[in-house]
């Protein structure tokens, strides 16, 4: 059981994690799934970077940017160069066990350089797994278009609702169901401050309450401008119902001090006000919106408390499905980086293994114990 | 792409909308999933039995049986035997393409004769795909080891919300986290009542009503008294909690007239009584529950109207995350069983092709474009 290589892009707080995580399922993802890892490449933005084709020991490494040492020298080139250099000498890339996991910030502006990390390394033959929102928020398309032609996985379930399922859930649980449109709560910045602006909090006090927490995003606007929401919905959009959009062509509206007065009206009359992300099908067109809506009492969404996040899809064949995530934080969101690798990392062994045996699946015989004798 | 050869077990509602069903999706299972099929026997209980090695007409049949034909002559030996003589003439379980789905109704004394027809279906080299509880509530645990050692699958997503996927969700999408317990609303036709009779319908009127529907069990007290639910957390508990619980072994109290007048004193206390499924480890011991039980009315499973189900799964790493079933019928079961047949079919299909290319898998190589030019 050869081990994965894993090149870390972006080593923050949501890296770090999954560094330490790695090693707390070290035994269950070595038994159940036949994954092992060894992280060869590691490049941070302001912590220089590391390589090291026997492994890196990257939780000492996280330890130490913790207290505000470098992981290493500051590279030449950019992030991009790096994964090249790293495929370029390692054999992993061609056995398809070559993984790296992005974990930069989101770039409102463009999703870049997250996108190019994306397309240099399906590219160089490494699968990518990500927890940014940006390449599947603005090229979807043209990222699993050259996932395809790389055959190599582009995955990224951290983008929404953390390590909830949601896109491995449509892909893997609900074969030939195609969603015709969802809803959602998907920013817990923001809900949270809804959720406590009711309570009287003001929009100012919950919005440090949160960034204290490191919750919030660095740059307020993100969350409260409802940015976040836009990308993830953008997100959704593109994977699930075939959209092209991204976050700016995305119908906006965020939270301010006076929505805060809007959500203690709507209370009074019963009601909840939440930051509503939806999308759908309008004839051929893809409609989507993020935005404040009063919602009734007994709307699931209108439940929602705090942190948490739901997702409502709209199917045809079953209806509406929700999922609700009640626990949200750096663990959850690492976890997904771990779900996806373990998809690539079934894959690739269960080719490798059907390679290996090179003929058809096993022939029980009818002359097996239980099927003829009774 | 060969078809699948598919025996259906049981005959009634679930297995005639299943036949409708993939006819429907007939050609996105093709396309995106490689998945034909061909329906070669049909056991019924009251309308005789079919065989075709090439191909029966059961849409036709299943327009037959609503009129009160027979499908064909009534036969010898049980539904087992049935099972034993189709998987000796085809050469399709050899070659892992024999899927039997059993849809008899669940039989609450012992789970027979379904677990039989499990057991012989994966003894004579078949997987199957059931709706029925029976199986996962009674004999997990001996089935699942039978499954391996045939190199079969056996699947029953439909047991439990229907084609909501809870199985496969914790199967296929959240690797490495085991749930340490769950809560759920799992039964329709009890939160109906419930539903109904705190809005002063009586439980008689509300009963009938779910008969009249086709939602209830033809048997109430499957039902009323919890039977339905406690199966159904057998199950839960036997495949995500790693229990031997049989429903018979799960502390059970079901609804009667004067839990709809808790209902309703409930109700005026801002509360919502529901029958709640619960299971979770007490130390060594699985500890399981189904009955009345008031919750706050900020409860994710208290916000559930009608029909609605839900299961809330605990998780330590995840924390909570919970799947909200918002339309049920008799469409959403047979879906399942068509989930769990494609699951099944990209097994087998994948296998194959590795098994074709007998080799490592592909080679993008460094020189491709967006690797090294830029």
């Amino acid at each position: 059981m050869k081990p994965f290589e894993l090149v870390l892009v972006g080593f923050g707080h949501v890296a770090q994690r999954f560094v330490t995580l790695l090693e707390e399922l070290r035994e269950p993802l070595a038994r159940d799934y036949g994954v092992t890892t060894r992280i060869t490449g590691i490049a941070t933005r302001r912590h220089g970077r590391a390589y090291g084709a026997r492994g890196l020991d990257a939780v000492s490494l996280a330890e130490g940017v913790r207290h505000g040492e470098a992981v290493g020298r500051a590279g030449d080139g950019s992030s991009s160069d790096f994964i090249r250099q790293i495929a370029a000498k390692s054999a992993a890339a061609e056995e398809s066990r070559l993984v790296v996991v992005e974990t930069t910030t989101l770039e409102i502006g463009d999703g870049q350089p997250a996108i190019d990390h994306v397309q240099t390394s399906l590219a160089c033959g490494a699968h990518v797994v990500t927890a940014n929102k940006g390449p599947a928020a603005f090229a979807y398309r043209a990222l699993a278009a050259a996932a395809v032609r790389a055959e190599r996985r582009f995955l990224f379930e951290g983008a929404v609702m953390d390590g909830i399922p949601i896109f491995n859930l449509v892909r893997e649980t609900l074969p030939a169901v195609t969603p015709i449109g969802f809803r959602g709560v998907v920013n817990s910045t923001t809900n949270y401050m809804l959720t406590a602006m009711e309570a009287g909090q003001s929009f100012g006090d919950a919005l440090a309450e949160m960034q204290a927490m490191g919750v919030a995003e660095a740059d307020a606007s993100l969350d409260v401008d409802g940015w976040d929401a836009a990308a993830k919905t953008a997100a959704l959009a593109n994977v699930l119902l075939g959209a092209s959009l991204t976050p700016h062509t995305i119908e906006r509206e965020g939270i301010t001090p006076a929505t805060g007065l809007r959500a203690v009206a709507a209370r009074k009359m019963g009601r909840r006000l939440k930051l509503v992300a939806r999308a759908g099908r309008e004839g051929d067109r893809i409609t989507a919106r993020v935005g404040p809506e009063e919602l009734a009492e007994d709307d699931l969404l209108a439940g929602l408390e705090g942190q948490q996040n739901a997702v409502v899809f709209h199917t045809e064949l079953l209806g509406e499905i929700a999922v609700v995530q009640r626990g949200a934080g750096l663990t959850q969101t690492a976890y997904a980086l771990v779900a996806d690798l373990v998809t690539i990392g079934r894959e690739v062994t269960a080719a490798e293994r059907s390679a290996r045996r090179a003929r058809p699946p096993a022939r029980p015989g009818r002359s097996r114990g239980g099927c003829g004798r009774r």
